[in-house]
């Protein structure tokens, strides 16, 4: 029998991204659009809702935007303003079950959200909410924030997601569609991004402004840590609903997650790589004939580590794009297979060269070992590796799915050790410093907790499944 | 109703990729392998022929390789040699008709052919043969070759394509599988690549050498223009069917087609790309801020360009890598919506300067004025295009899949204008003797028809549906 | 353009089917074959819930339970009991949202429900739980039961469902599965059959018996009115909820839906059908050459009917059996296209004859008319309808999807006037006495509310959209 | 893991239907309903060839007639003219290749064929043909037509086509399309049936007229044997091809085959069966208490047996219609699984009687035993097996799919072997003789040869895979 290869990068897995439209004709289709922009955010599953004022559609399904989003499936979403949500899902999560927008139907009438962050006390609630008779549909910790939505006491909307965002921690970047309204809010800590944007008459919000520049909107600004903007045809309210927090913008955006051509937190996404190449260019110097990045995520950080070297820039490594999730494999096995079906090493560019490989972040290190490998295989005389970042020693709680603090090999191996592993003539990360300094974090606004293990919320409970998002 | 936008790239389109292997176990699994890194120069169906001595089997569908062949579908195809194929189709012909490996039936026994390329003289060939009797199931130009082996007086295998490929015109790179045996082919002018390989005791064959880099197969050497290669269990026997002719490798290969790790008429396609760029930053200076290729074609070339100028080198475009083939459009148009959906602009970098964009050729001149009207609106202060060939004037009729004359901007409009159509600073082409310069090709081996309108081969008659391969 | 015509039969709609196993290996698959054999209760979704004591997993599709139940489906499904689930939805109803068994995780537990019935009092309680801060995720009224039991104060689950059921009017035949139990209960009038069987170990619960047949159980009982029985390791326990009242079980279960192999209310249908066709031909005679039924329903009592008048029984209509949901017409109209793509005439056996045309109900008429028209155009003499019950002429409110009131052509029609409107030579309807007898209804436990008009419960109100189930 | 078990079920396999029609609107949508009509006669495959005088185009498909022709693919279909194919195929063949109506492309011009029946010569003048250098495309006996006519020196089409039959053997009940003309053609005895209809303007052929029924068409006459039809825009025109030679009409079509409301061969289908019933039941009587047909085939036969023998009529299995392909089966093995599955005991009809069970044919004996069996489990006392037609001892070589002549249990056993084998109280056969009265056959123009072994044409060579049509 054939057996199946499944891919599996190494990378940390992307979290989620969140759209929204208020005041356009046809705001679903526009609201596909913005989610195709964030697709890299989450490709498990994507929704939709929409309303007209009168009727209030959501659909849902699993795969890309694309792929969910037919003709027919927009047709059945007409109205003036849209949320919708890209996921990525752990592995045995397959079914729809947690795929957003959540929609219910409660006191305080049509409900859908669209979550991307994690909270961190949502076990806790969950339990002491159906202790009260509360019944759950999904795993996801943002049904807990549509129970306590239900529950408030408080008679309108606003005040009552203001009474149910009171009760939770965490991050969270968090859309809500009614039939005539989104509301647009952020945790006081602003751990997710989540930018506002204008389309002639149309207001738009979304995780990144890449989103914008697909549909034409131009960024205005960013929803405030602890703001919640109510989004109606009166215009544009903003709420605070929450003292606003010491800042905690998640850094690994502008590391890794976002689109480089991207603004996060105010700044743009590719400057800052270049940057950090540029930096670690200084702090971890090589002699070497080439500079070749790990793509396409590792591009921008390896053309500032050679700006900055003055060594030549090179795609010595060329990324597949017509790559699947699964792929059958011959039974006498092929060396390295899972690297191979994604990159191939120019041969005739990396033989008898001294090569510097940039990559943004090593993970467990099992496939940064194999990349080195079939570097050297390919004739590279000698490979060093750099990378734009601290080394990662502890799992992110705030909404990017991590291997467990034990499988991250930063957590217990020194450097050298990592060096060793993963077979390298010389192996050099970015200091933190240095990160906070390519950001100009002079104030410390940004969570470092994946390379400090420190974090900024007291109690990190969590058994409830993250949603991921 | 929603509308739905189909994707058009303004590039030529790929042809078609072939690869064979004899005296594998599993030898459909590794064919599967190497038409997936085969994948750019086909995407619309993929097909395996195989066979273990007794059976002969064919599975061929519409689509990615990936999709097309399941576990199950390969678990159909057992055997120690196998043929594969993948192709590029025109718009009209969304059928599996003429997909290949063509199977046949014929007093020689079962057949299965591959073909990358096009036959000049099928139509006259055709006629006759229907004349005579012949039923042709297809409206491929390859069709012909088989009637012309099933038709041949010659008793044995070998003689009966060696009288038919005697009396057919044009290009082919040709793979036929029977029972015990394939026949790797060439024409005698060389137009299209076939490489052979060694992995282990198995033979492989394929367009292009990065198919033997991924199932870890080494490079031989190439079949030669006018060489039969007859494999089977007695080993490698090589028929020179006809004499060779003036060599006519495709020079497009280089320029664009194949993968840039790929050695193709036994050079390093990414050296000649750089190279191209170094040239033209000869030939065309300019004056600027920054060197931007457009991805992924153009990535080589703008690396050279920016070595041999100076001027840094930067992704200020980037693509897409989710891409379908549809897209809902809204109704109020999105400007450039089709570009915008590819490739996106990195505002903050282009922002304020002056921009060498590096392309690989302008076909109609309408995406390139979408590009640049685009890098302009993100704040490009001037925009200088530069093509790593000359003009492309005339259609290709050895099997790649061009729009007619009237069509190519270049055909009837001065470089001047060219420019003013897609609104750059300025515009500047490689001269065809730098091209040579750059594949150090003295002797006149490589065809340049599509850049100087004069064909190697006799009479040019296309009326019979080339198959595109 | 092709233009589809969608087949809408103008018979009463079947309503749902429930099934349930305990105590066997392979719970899942054994209620997957039940499912199969109660498909004509149900053809639009399907869905199982199983437990093997840890893991508690729920598949629902729509569609047919060969269709949604793949062996992969299954798969997904271990353990040793298993509730299942078909249902008819209403024309709009197409998503997966109402599905059952409906899943939920509350303060009692994981629970899954199965419900076939309709509950009058829905919308009251739904408002009242809304109120409350309940969030409802579905439109079915089952999904009250669901939050009354999670809101119950009473800890064990038996005691809450009994709570839960105390506050619902209707018609329930329900059953819940949780992680190491199955509630099985028929509200206190025994709308619709619920039985008991025996498989080896295992205990078994259908709405029909055809359920226990199949896979080679035998018939124990029938849930008694008012009765919950609670099936777990430690066997079976009989625990009466509620006061039994006035028995009402569904006549035209006997009539129309059940299948005739299935005993239901203790009696066996075919001979029901038999008796009627017998008390029918002495109410309604005829002078006729033959007597016809309309398949496949009416046959049964075709055959009372030709044996008490002593007229032959011939298939003078035979039923296509590989008929879909929608096909393609011609512009050119075909006359009563619809009935004929079902419907075939045997026109040598109709030629000249008299022909008594034996059917189970009339609804709207439209049917009718065209049958009557079919089978005089295949050269019929005579045609006199004969319909094995009284006229209908009112809705069902507990669990069959019936037009309303005004669409029924017998509510504000005399006999002679549908007569004439169906263009039958003579029309003959059974007398609700003789439906009755035919029962041996003397205590008038039989709920005969579509041929009266008069409900047996208070209040009807189905503003809530029935799960028709 | 879950065992699928695929139901095969132990009769006769259906074998072709053909369908054609010239000179209406919408041609190929009539020609869809017409294969709708003839589904029974092949469930596997299903194509429609059409032309409007200048496109000429064929759509065929795996599956159900309606499966295949969705509205797109019928809009793909214009013209005034159509042919249709529905087919049965062997286990293996599940590829479309062997699909008809077969298209090709040759010195004649445009055709599609189909083709109902089997050519008894077709290995030889298959291997003339290849041998000649013609090239075979699918396995079926019908493409030798194709060939033949392609190299026939003879000019016109038809005079080329007769040219073409007068080499062939066998049977074959043939339409071909061109761009401007369908032939209607039969075999010179007539084995499988053929028949002309009326439709206004237009003209209709098809295997029975149970198709022209569901279209409003008139029934006119049979094609004869050994005569062509050529229909065109100038009208019918008969042209006899071949001297007529004795009839030998497919007895099995009216004993089991062709729907009971068609005219085959000028006689009604379902009095034959009727007939083939009360002739039963003088020639083996029973002393029983109901007659209960095999549903739905045996349905005729049982109504003539029951009237006949005075004893009552009662449909004591049902079928299931719900049914498909392949069911999961638990492992702990249900017993007669796959008889279950289709066939439903009505208990309370069996329970206690002695049974008469009316069925039309005995194949390998395997279901009979199970039906019997579960008839007996079902309670009844005794269980007299009446079979409708003599013992089948030899297989078919003209067009129906029969297994091989040691399969077939009446071609080794004796009637009480075969009684004893399936557990029967007692087995009747019907004889040849009254077989022939019931169809007035005093000529013998049927042909019997799976009752006598006997066959009328010369050489019976079935190496060549038939077509199954």
């Amino acid at each position: 029998m054939s057996t199946t290869f499944h891919l599996d990068d190494d990378h940390f897995h992307d979290e989620c991204g969140v759209f929204g439209i208020f005041g356009a004709d046809e705001a679903a289709k526009l609201a596909y659009l913005g989610l195709y922009a964030l697709q890299h955010r989450g490709q498990e599953s994507a929704g939709i809702a929409a309303t007209d004022g009168v009727q209030f559609r959501v659909e849902r399904g699993m795969g890309l935007v694309q792929d969910v989003f037919t003709p027919e499936v927009i047709g059945r979403l007409p109205g003036f303003a849209a949320i919708g949500h890209t996921r990525y899902s752990t592995a045995g999560d397959t079914s729809l079950g947690n795929a957003q927008p959540l929609a219910s139907d409660c006191n305080k009438g049509k409900l859908a959200l669209a979550h991307n962050g994690n909270l961190t006390n949502a076990l806790e609630l969950r339990r002491n909410l159906e202790h009260k008779g509360s019944i759950f549909q999904t795993t996801s910790d943002t049904e807990v924030i549509v129970h306590l939505v239900a529950r408030s006491k408080v008679g309108n909307l606003a005040g009552a997601v203001a009474d149910a965002l009171g009760q939770v921690e965490g991050a969270y970047s968090l859309l809500i569609l009614t039939r005539d309204e989104i509301f647009a809010v952020r945790d006081p800590r602003g751990f997710r991004p989540l930018a506002i944007g204008r389309l002639r008459d149309a207001w738009v919000v979304a995780s990144e402004t890449c989103a914008f520049d697909l549909i034409g909107a131009e960024y205005v600004r960013d929803v405030e840590p602890g703001e919640m903007l109510r989004i109606s045809k009166g215009g544009l309210e903003s709420i605070r609903f929450a003292p606003e927090r010491t800042h905690q913008h998640c850094i690994f955006e502008h590391v890794y997650f976002a689109r480089p051509d991207s603004i996060v937190f105010g700044r743009g996404v590719n400057a800052t790589r270049e940057r950090l190449g540029r930096l670690l260019a200084r702090e971890c110097p090589a002699i070497a004939d080439i500079v070749v990045p790990v793509p396409d995520s590792g591009v921008p950080a390896a053309i500032g580590y050679a700006a900055e070297s003055g060594i030549p820039f090179r795609m010595g490594l060329i990324r597949n794009h017509y790559i699947g999730r699964t792929f059958i494999e011959p039974e006498q096995a092929i060396r390295d297979f899972g690297v191979r079906l994604k990159l191939n090493p120019v041969r005739r560019l990396l033989e008898g060269h001294r090569v510097v490989l940039v990559d943004d972040s090593i993970v467990r290190g099992t496939t940064s070992r194999k990349i080195v490998r079939m570097v050297r295989e390919a004739g590279a005389a000698e490979v060093h590796v750099r990378i734009s970042c601290p080394p990662t020693v502890s799992p992110c709680h705030y909404g990017i799915d991590t291997p467990t603090k034990i499988e991250l090999i930063a957590s217990r191996n020194s450097i050298e050790q990592i060096r060793e592993f993963i077979g390298a003539d010389s192996l050099g990360y970015l200091s933190l410093e240095s990160l906070r300094a390519a950001l100009e974090d002079t104030e410390g606004k940004f969570c470092t907790s994946c390379y400090t293990g420190v974090y900024p919320t007291e109690n990190i409970q969590l058994e409830v499944e993250a949603h991921r998002g």
